[in-house]
């Protein structure tokens, strides 16, 4: 199973992809999408898009696996991010990728088995877990594969959550 | 000038597209994009989407005016709404419409002169100004119709605010 995943934002865009045959974990590639302040919000918007298809494109992962929105105090953000995950979640669909989601206590806990673990700490396992020699950067790139992780953990279990209608 | 006014939502997406010389506005069409809540999430997102394609080549309107979001009470709503937001920015951006945003407030004031205007003055206001026999539903059609009145009234002044970078 190819998963891909994301840690969504409208700046930077973090992704990584991962091979998982239930017991190994194959790193295939990561990176980040980047958007500059300066560009008109809609053009940002559709540059995550385009480099998210070239991505899915590159790759052809099987599913994706994204963070869990919630609210926090920086609204305006939230609401931008938010915007960024909708044209995320799009290209995933119009690629018939399974969309799963997760919150960050959810991949703490996978990573590093307490859900509210430090970051430091969950890096240092991503790098572990993915026999990496360095803890990739950004960050945004490591949390994308802490979610591969994660899936990967969840993968077959009934804790994977498939976006569905209603109790999504 | 046409204008294609949106009110966004996930399960209902109001539109409005209208024509306005700078002093009459004449009405080319109205309705709504709505998505089933039994739907999973991603595919609601890939509906309006292609939904706004359709309306957008449909009507050829030269820009969009949307309502912009804030942060309210339901902050879950308000991530889905956010989501869908950015997929309809995405539709607009591919297919080269200017894109204005106007918050509640200055479409009440630019409609009836009152930012607290209630909601059915601006819907019976929306009715009188374009000549229409009745007010359109549902209430995300009529809101979506008084975005391009706004649009219409602010285009030319400074008062338009195009989504730019960093002040968008």
């Amino acid at each position: 199973m190819r998963i891909l995943g994301i840690d969504p934002g409208y700046a930077i865009v973090g992704y990584g992809v991962v091979d998982y045959d239930g017991l190994h974990f194959n790193v295939v590639g990561y990176g980040a999408i980047t958007t500059d302040a300066g560009v008109p919000f809609p053009e940002r918007l559709k540059a995550i898009y385009d480099d998210m298809c070239t991505v899915i494109n590159k790759y052809k992962p099987d599913c994706m696996s994204i963070e869990r929105l919630y609210f926090n105090t920086n609204t305006t953000t939230a609401i931008d991010v938010a915007e960024a995950r909708g044209v995320i979640l799009l290209s995933a669909k119009q690629n018939s990728l399974d969309i799963y989601e997760y919150t960050p206590l959810q991949v703490k806990q996978s990573i590093t088995g307490y859900g509210k673990a430090e970051k430091r700490q969950v890096m240092e396992m991503v790098k572990n877990l993915l026999s990496l020699s360095s803890v990739p950067k950004p960050d945004d790139t490591a949390d994308a594969l802490a979610l591969t992780i994660c899936h990967g953990h969840s993968a077959g279990s009934l804790y994977g959550k498939l976006m569905k209608g209603k109790n999504k």
